[in-house]
């Protein structure tokens, strides 16, 4: 299974001005296409702390998407940090420029494409560029580096466009609800997880909702899978919905 | 000023099932207290990754916060990572299973301490532990380490309870608000961000909302951010509050 990391860029998440939304989006389109997120870093909008993480998360998986730091201001970096961690150097991409010209034609009445909208073509040199359909904003990819926005809204079509990119193994996932405590089911837990180490077998509890722990099992093992969450089921008087308790 | 990181620990976040909602309300108190929160890294309930952060984290910033793998399931490893990080042994903490014990007498009409729930005793070696008032759960630290839960309801109670621990120098925050785009006023805010460097100045564009792009001025220089503040406003046609536009 091929192994994902995501960089959140962005001063706003690390004061609590913003909370990230992006994560989670990025993390269920990889979970549904088969490829495992092992790691998510969160950084501020520093040009060497950006190309560290860059470098060392590109070494290290096999696909690397980072959020935010590619808009006109000056907090701004992440085009320039990606192209610092892998020595390229920058340059205008001259059909963004076109894209963006085109645009500002058609919906901003011919607003000039000054130096601060420009510098959104500025681009590590050589990039792959993936237009998404109804979209003004490129998807610019360096190596194994997916460069995508901050804005939740864009961030989500973005990713939704590169969905049919990824295609590993199906991972089944089955969710049981118990309204027993952790304290008592864990012994059952562990017994079951032993017997089926291909299967992650998981214990959420909850302080306030109509179950206490939600169990979740995933694996690519369908029958594993199927077998542990019965015997999980049987063990802890678990649900298969939670609407049933 | 004092420099934190934060450590989420839990698959269940990198699988999508659930959306971090700890490091929001971290970040927002050490905001407040004048600590600066520098990194957070989200990854695995697994022994050794957990134990090459902490390493890491512990030894690169002031403070680590850890949430999440405390419970008493068989995946919940953060104790033992983190005995593991700083080759401490682990072993029952008396005063904790008292409490425990106590707890149980009261409140689950005397349900056993079982081996599971034991274990949410079971410690690195010497470990400072902080009690929260009207709370069965120990806030447990190890060297630099706080280390929290990730229930979130349970997260917050112990972060509230331990903010009196942090007073850093405080950190000044205007918002300012505009209906012109960030292309536009981007050179206006690097000449503004240039002329006060010590002033931190964000641009934080929205796409469904009353206002088009949100500015943040930050710092712990009085004077400078009131005067910065000032100049962007003037200069970028802003609002101190978006309900005005």
């Amino acid at each position: 299974m091929s192994l994902a990391s995501a960089l959140i860029i962005g001063d706003e998440i690390l004061t609590g001005k913003v909370q990230d939304e992006n994560s989670v989006v990025l993390a269920r389109m990889l979970f549904e296409r088969g490829v495992r997120l092992s790691r998510i870093e969160t950084i501020s909008d520093d040009i060497e702390t950006i190309a560290t993480s860059v470098k060392y998360l590109s070494n290290h998986f096999d696909y690397v998407f980072t959020s935010g730091g590619i808009g006109p201001t000056h907090d701004d970096k992440t085009y320039e940090a990606i192209a610092k961690a892998f020595h390229l150097k920058m340059g205008y991409h001259e059909k963004v420029l076109e894209k963006f010209a085109e645009y500002h034609q058609l919906f901003l009445s011919g607003k000039p494409l000054n130096e601060a909208r420009q510098k959104m073509a500025f681009l590590p040199m050589p990039c792959e560029i993936i237009q998404t359909e109804g979209l003004w904003l490129p998807l610019v990819v360096v190596k194994n580096v997916y460069i995508l926005p901050g804005i939740p809204s864009l961030f989500e079509k973005l990713v939704n466009g590169i969905k049919h990119r990824f295609d590993g193994p199906a991972i089944e996932r089955i969710l049981i609800y118990t309204l027993n405590s952790e304290g008592d089911i864990a012994a059952d837990l562990e017994r079951i997880q032993n017997a089926f180490p291909k299967v992650a077998i998981g214990s959420y509890p909850k302080t306030s909702d109509a179950y206490k722990v939600m169990i979740s099992l995933e694996g690519t093992d369908h029958q594993a899978v199927q077998e542990a969450a019965h015997q999980v089921e049987v063990a802890i008087c678990g649900f298969r919905t939670f609407e049933r308790i």
